[in-house]
């Protein structure tokens, strides 16, 4: 079984609450390397067989219509896993 | 400037409502290619200068105690990106 990977983020001009909430409680965890921090999402769609041309397709279609809002949100990335490997390769 | 891309995903055994609903409304959109959908979070960490390995560890840290919640999910990426390239290596 192979899996697909959609990465979605907030448009870089549209505001982040969540991840303006992060950036400010990290020094308070002594955690100050990071000067920014930005909260998207990860989307894992599951294939039955194989990954064809015609999937990655359809799942870049998923991606952009479903998945994300376009108006504030960006496709970052659909890429495709496979589970014998535990991280991405 | 570079990033540090944090996946974090539900843990397999655990419930995603959000998940189920997208994978049900799928066929709704016309789109059948996909058996399951699992949604986690991915956050972008900002470093002003170099990414050492003590800056690498910090954001393994932070995205084990900070980022996810390690009751119900599991951090599966801490990958460094570069600004230079706009997707993943």
């Amino acid at each position: 079984m192979a899996r697909i990977v959609v990465d979605v983020m907030p448009k870089p001009e549209i505001l982040d609450p969540q991840g303006k909430a992060i950036v400010r409680a990290l020094p308070h965890q002594g955690i100050t390397a990071f000067t920014g921090v930005r909260q998207g999402k990860r989307f894992e769609l599951e294939v039955d067989g194989e990954v064809t041309e015609q999937v990655l397709a359809t799942a870049r279609e998923a991606a952009e219509t479903m998945l994300s809002n376009p108006v504030i949100e960006d496709v970052v990335n659909v890429t495709v896993i496979n589970d014998a490997t535990s991280t991405e390769a």
